[in-house]
């Protein structure tokens, strides 16, 4: 049903560059005839009637609705028992894995080359409960939960993953020599699932040793799922490896369909508004989308567009190595995806 | 009183590849004349009366009495309930300090250059604390446990190493935005012991920012001071940078000058007994010792000796690229040693 009509995405520009960077990839999805619709909403908490913070009615009416968000980067907020609006997103609509392709872009110089490796992330529980006491004076413990259920269904989602994208294997990162009863309930379920996926390899490792291993040869990385905490650590890891947040997409994915992309870099306020912005991050994690919802085609497109125009390092935004303005690499790649067409 | 007479230092060999490594060190030792005298023990645990494992009341005693130690890898136990040796130690002798320097090492090719940094994690509490509970079914809990005293020690730690390294600063590594009580208690105790060192730049960054800017600039790091857990990650994180476990020493410190150093790769029983292995990592862990020990111009004259064997390229084991066997790798290191008189 995705891939027929007009979809409505709900679309969070967020703060800083955030406008900027969603009127580029607005923009480019116009020049590919992409078939959505956006609903542009704000989704800075407010307190609900417990005193609880909440997304506001009006996004998450608009988010239950279109099942699938667009969202650019958002400013912490500093008010005091303020959570993290994306931990809050997260939570909100259970958005349960956190999936982070990261593959090398030819122009772009790293020092690695031929990254193609994507991170899952459990979104939903492990060191992020939120649950700490004080023992006694001076004494803190913070509970790491890990669930049967999450573990199960985090497993389930990387090797459907792996399967639908031909991918070869599923790495599951642990530390299940120390942490022996929750890191141990993970790995067995990543173990059970793995059973039912004979078609993927299944591999396992301790988060020391992948973290080793990928600064010295992160091509021996496919799939590689693991528990919030470590997903956190290993999707900003390999991201340096391909050039940074700023060419990095993500996305959140919930049950039934929905699911958030987002860029995940800060808000730039020392750049905002002057149109100097990178818009690639987000118009990358819009291509996610594309494929989330079924629309390969456009998808493709506008990732070729995008990927060439980097390579041929003639018109790039500043953090890209080069002198042009956002809005002018955001034309380059409409003006090449009316090309391919 | 450590840089005068001979002093004591018990040796653990170790398994696998362990004794010919340890031999290695004790040649290179004696080229160099350094005032070190050997007591070799075995640390492979037993059952102590109450059932619960313990270090063999001999190599306790000699650790006790000398203080110093030198240990090469050793296999992890299979018995079930069986510790890991490596935790069994750093409890024992309560080493709550693990050091890690990395030390890009000219001649051996990686795709970074200048790294020159240091890792120091707290070794006794955090992540590690072992406390785990079954809730309900499919629902289990570890306890991170932070304490004042724990996290004040190891900034103090940290910044007297600085200070007396020559380090311009000490960065606090922490998920203090997601472990707000825990990893805001361990970044607190780190802000006070700031305080007392105005001539150390303190700084304080996420875990995952870390990660991204080490694989993208780890030029850019000094003295990096963290929880348990964050340490475990970074420092192989940063090994990998250098080279690998193969070339990067370790020292694990505890109060009042007791302190083992180790290499921290693994036994590699596919080649243990062949005359292949590279003593390289083992080497400068005793290089850091002689360091501890006070005994400066020895560490120097050994460190430069073995730098210069990889630099010239000409007798490397086949892990750093070569055809040589240990013994004539460290053969070459001896003679160079002598030159250097
Ligand atoms: C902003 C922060 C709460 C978040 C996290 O720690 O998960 C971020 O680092 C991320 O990876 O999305
Ligand atoms: C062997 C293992 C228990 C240990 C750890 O996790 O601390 C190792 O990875 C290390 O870094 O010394």
């Amino acid at each position: 049903s995705f891939s027929r009509g007009i979809q409505t995405v709900t679309v969070i520009p967020g703060d800083g560059i955030g406008p900027e960077i969603s009127t580029a990839v607005v923009k480019i999805f116009e020049a590919a005839k992409a078939p959505i619709r956006w609903e542009e909403r704000n989704v800075t908490a407010i307190k609900g009637p417990g005193g609880r913070w909440m997304v506001p009615p009006d996004a998450k009416e608009s988010m239950d609705r279109n099942k699938i968000g667009l969202k650019g980067p958002l400013k912490t907020p500093i008010a005091a028992g303020h959570p993290s609006m994306n931990l809050l997103l997260r939570k909100t609509f259970d958005l349960y894995a956190n999936v982070r392709p990261c593959l090398s872009i030819e122009g772009y110089k790293t020092p690695y080359t031929d990254v193609d490796l994507v991170t899952i992330r459990e979104n939903t529980e492990g060191e992020y409960s939120g649950i700490e006491h004080v023992i006694v004076d001076g004494v803190v413990q913070s509970i790491k939960l890990i669930t049967e259920n999450a573990s199960r269904r985090i497993a389930e989602y990387a090797f459907e993953y792996a399967r639908n994208n031909q991918r070869n294997s599923v790495t599951a990162v642990h530390k299940a020599n120390i942490m022996r009863m929750s890191d141990g309930l993970f790995l067995r379920k990543c173990r059970e699932v793995a059973e039912n996926y004979k078609d993927i390899k299944f591999k396992e490792m301790y988060l020391d040793t992948v973290c080793l291993n990928m600064v010295q040869d992160p091509t021996q990385f496919d799939v590689l799922v693991m528990p919030n905490l470590y997903g956190d650590i290993l999707s900003d890891l390999c991201a340096g490896l391909i050039g940074g947040l700023g060419v990095t997409p993500s996305g959140n994915i919930g049950a039934n369909g929905v699911a958030i992309f987002e860029s995940v870099h800060g808000t730039a306020p020392d750049i905002a508004g002057l149109d100097l912005a990178n818009p690639t991050a987000l118009l990358l994690s819009a291509v996610m989308m594309l494929h989330h919802m079924g629309l390969h085609g456009h998808a493709n497109k506008i990732q070729t567009a995008c990927f060439d125009t980097i390579r041929d390092k003639k018109v790039l935004t500043k953090d890209l190595g080069g002198n042009s303005k956002c809005s002018e690499f955001t034309a380059e790649i409409c003006r090449r995806i009316q090309d391919l067409d």
